[in-house]
């Protein structure tokens, strides 16, 4: 195990951990060393059990022990500090104690996620790492097929992504398309049935428009951004606009896209022989 | 129309503002002036349409125009200021431009939400606000009748909670459980049938335990903390134990709690006439 002591924060073998809540930093610095961030035990072993590399982990003293045996798989240096010396690098408390500067692989191109893919979701411009993390869990955990992403949409690597996704992104196979405005010619082109889902008007229940699709149809899910939902380019572009159908009188008018996102999921795979 | 121009952000009648992101000033704050935070215009309209009655508005003069009709309305004074007064006084970019503070309500005792209800989800000690809002948000677009929660459940009417449901909190009826240990037993007394929701071992699917139930049975959710899940307490005392199935092959062992709530109520919901 290549366990080294550091005590100065400002070590340059720690440059891959500083400021991990500057996020216009960290978009460059992970960007240019292709490296992202895996945060606590749980995600850190997922992240290993996926196949990524670390470049190095960052373990505060009182967690070495829980993850010796992870320190010694991952034959790659092992950075100890001190609880202020991690704080003073991070910019926080960095109270799980545990870091791991990870490789990037290049992501798949759209052919190969969707070749055997029969049901799959496309986020458009959902801005929000929160929302980002919590849809790639919902879709993995849910066994959807394979995530599009806009060129827009926010990246599933980015720290708090992975966080809040609890390491499904390393799991969930996704693309992102390189072209927004005709982004959505290669599903209509494999034959998927394009659905967008949206509250506004002139909808149909989500529930009855997957009903009428048949066991091996293959269908595509259109999600929206948090602010305006989808684009009117993507909404012209869908075979149908559906709804989940919301209770009158709440003076609510849609979902939070994470909501959105997992109910629709649910449905899509709800009677789905898996 | 009230409307009075603020230069200094230490000015006293700003004080209900200051510091929007010190969570443990706030919250002492906010309990001794029995007050809430609503920021945005459709947020500060939804609390007005739901009959709570602001203490002050506080707009940067660029929102002034388009809030003009409810500072009109609102029979409490609207402070004015400078971008970069809001700024010093709430602690960060007040984008928006529109902060109301409005005068909390006593909360209904669970009888009153409850009477009536048939469809009802309880949350454990989910300490996330931005879980809280979402569920919150969730639960009002289906038409959930009450929400229960249990005594360290995260406030509802925080501001970031109120911020994610985008005013939901305030149409959405819920009440507190003053006990936890003992705190399901008054759901059990009304008839409600508690189902535990859990992705642990031992557990039936949802969507099977709820087709068991009758039409007019009355059904509870109950929902856990974002670590650990409901307590061995809470899953002893209800009737059964149900998971959303998951997906194998993933290494993702759970949804978030926000995903499993609309998955849930979605369930719980979608075959019920309304
Ligand atoms: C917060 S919503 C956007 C709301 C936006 N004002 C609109 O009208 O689309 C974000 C995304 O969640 C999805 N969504 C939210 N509520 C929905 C509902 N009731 N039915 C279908 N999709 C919904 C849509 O894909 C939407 O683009
Ligand atoms: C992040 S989960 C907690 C996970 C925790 N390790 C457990 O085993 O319960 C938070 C809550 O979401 C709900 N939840 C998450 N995934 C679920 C699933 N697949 N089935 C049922 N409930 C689930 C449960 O109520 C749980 O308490």
């Amino acid at each position: 195990m290549n366990v080294i002591e550091v005590d100065d924060p400002r070590d340059e073998r720690l440059a891959d951990y500083v400021r991990l809540r500057d996020v216009n930093l960290r978009r460059s610095l992970e960007a240019e060393h292709g490296l992202f961030m895996a945060e606590g035990e749980k995600v850190i072993r997922r992240a290993l059990r996926a196949g990524f590399e670390p470049r190095s982990l960052l373990l505060t003293r009182r967690r070495l022990a829980a993850l010796a045996n992870v320190a010694e798989s991952a034959a790659a240096p092992v950075y100890v500090v001190d609880d202020d010396v991690a704080e003073s690098v991070v910019g926080f408390d960095l109270h799980r104690g545990a870091l791991a500067s990870v490789r990037r692989r290049p992501l798949p191109a759209a052919d190969a996620v969707l070749s055997g893919a029969r049901r799959v979701v496309v986020l458009e411009d959902i801005v929000d790492h929160t929302n980002v993390g919590a849809i790639f869990r919902s879709a993995a955990g849910l066994g959807i097929d394979a995530l599009l992403l806009a060129p827009r949409c926010a990246d599933p690597l980015y720290r708090r992504s992975v966080k809040v996704s609890m390491g499904a992104v390393f799991t969930q196979p996704y693309a992102r398309l390189d072209d927004w405005y005709g982004g959505l010619d290669d599903l209509r082109g494999r034959g998927f049935r394009l659905l967008a889902l949206t509250p506004g008007p002139g909808s149909v229940p989500l529930a009855g428009a997957l009903a009428a699709t048949g066991p091996a149809d293959r269908v595509a899910l259109l999600l929206g951004t948090e602010g305006d939902g989808l684009s009117s380019r993507w909404l012209d572009q869908a075979d149908a606009a559906v709804r989940i159908p919301m209770a009158p009188g709440r003076d609510v008018d849609s979902f939070n896209v994470t909501a959105a996102a997992a109910i629709a999921c649910y449905e899509l795979v709800r009677d789905a022989p898996a």
